[in-house]
């Protein structure tokens, strides 16, 4: 048993559906979000940035006492941890390895479509990961960088998504991939318009929810779970105004996260 | 007569549209852009955070012997400029005042639409300076976040595009506006779609054209002109890698910057 918090950190809010998914399956332990608010988005710049902003992101959640590091950003997790890995005292895992060996597991064909920022596809640790799993599996991967704004701008449900959501997508119909990762933070909001635009044979991971299964099973396997919730068991930090945060966390955690959320400045844990 | 460069910023590469309009107009100029792509956008984050942003883009920019600053940025010229003004030695010139002139100039009914970033309608400057111009003036103004991305990501053609536009300009047709302030440097990219849905009636205004006339009138009125062309007439700073502002630059400058782009920490310059 160990009450020690998990640490979770994204290049915003997007990780608070990954948040949501820790909560929901390991209903007793104690998170520690950081969301890097003042330097989103990650998805579109360089590796050697990423890597850096990745880095700080890491410090300052090791100012806490923490079992476990999640990082909850596809980007992070596609383009810094596989650096980073060895680097660190702390377990640190990531919604890439970790919605890649679903994936794997879960098609029939071999054929795997994966999408995602500009940065995590650029990375091609999608492919890596999932050739480490199944070598035999082709990988079907393509950007799609309006998929963040129309969801932070409300448009998720709107008939332009769909339009741009066919037009990404189309490359995915023709390769006759029957899994399909969503590997961004945000994507899982674009769930209806993907599976319309897919059809039912398409199977869809939400990288979230495969990154909350393996934590339960690292802390199952080496006795870590908390015995008993802990008081503040919810803190989030930002590194930019909580206002914006704190109006949309809501959307994505779906629950109020008023008066939880503190200011950093993150430029100090470079 | 002056030799001294111009310095110009922005929280990007959408600066060089107004870069563009500089060289066209003082062509014997010599000109030092900035683009903060490590930090990138502006137009999201809080007023605290551009604030923050913009004085080290400005202290970076001093590093240079200069005799005028231009914030293309619209977010920064409307949030952080009036902050900052009588601050520093230099003319430090912005988009924001520049078009808020322009537009109350050619307005015939008094009634104005602006467009721009949440930060830039959030921080209400536009309204502010059209106000100061002439009281009368009726200001209508709508955040447009979906235009950067859609400029960015190549849909500024599309058919999404003109569904999007349509959903955002609709308060600026009921109110009757004659005049619309493009407020931000992505969307004179986006002139075409807006003229469609606005209609012939509706004179734009592009910001960055507006403020390259006030520095030409600046630069007559007390004797600054540069009398020839320099070496190195035009360098260009990034934040970020520069591979991606070098490749998207040459489609907002119309003309190709490989070669004369460099890497900077900003965050030094904090």
């Amino acid at each position: 048993m160990d009450n020690r918090r998990i640490g979770v950190f994204d290049s915003g809010l997007g990780g608070l559906t990954v948040m949501k998914e820790l909560m929901a399956l390991l209903p007793n332990e104690s998170l520690v979000y950081f969301g890097d608010t003042g330097r989103i988005p990650y998805g579109t710049k360089s590796e050697e940035t990423v890597l850096k902003y990745t880095r700080s992101d890491i410090n300052f959640l090791q100012t806490f006492h923490l079992k476990a590091i999640i990082a909850a950003c596809g980007t992070a997790s596609s383009i810094a941890l596989p650096k980073l890995s060895g680097q660190y005292d702390i377990p640190l895992l990531g919604v890439t390895k970790a919605a890649s060996r679903r994936a794997a597991a879960v098609t029939r064909n071999g054929r795997v479509g994966v999408i995602g920022t500009t940065g995590t596809i650029r990375s091609g640790a999608y492919r890596s990961f999932l050739e480490e799993e199944n070598p035999e599996i082709q990988t079907v991967s393509v950007a799609c960088p309006m998929f963040v704004p129309l969801v932070e701008y409300g448009y998720a449900e709107k008939e332009a998504a769909k339009m741009i959501a066919k037009d990404y997508l189309q490359e995915i119909i023709e390769s006759g991939a029957d899994t399909l990762i969503l590997g961004c933070t945000h994507y899982p909001l674009l769930k209806k318009v993907i599976g319309e635009v897919l059809g039912d044979s398409v199977t869809l991971i939400n990288p979230g929810e495969c990154v909350a299964g393996d934590v339960k099973k690292l802390l199952e396997e080496n006795d870590l779970l908390s015995k008993e919730k802990q008081t503040e068991q919810y803190q989030f930090y930002v590194s930019d105004d909580p206002a914006e945060f704190i109006r949309l966390g809501s959307m994505f955690l779906e629950r109020p996260i008023d008066g939880l959320v503190s200011r950093i400045d993150i430029e100090k844990y470079n």
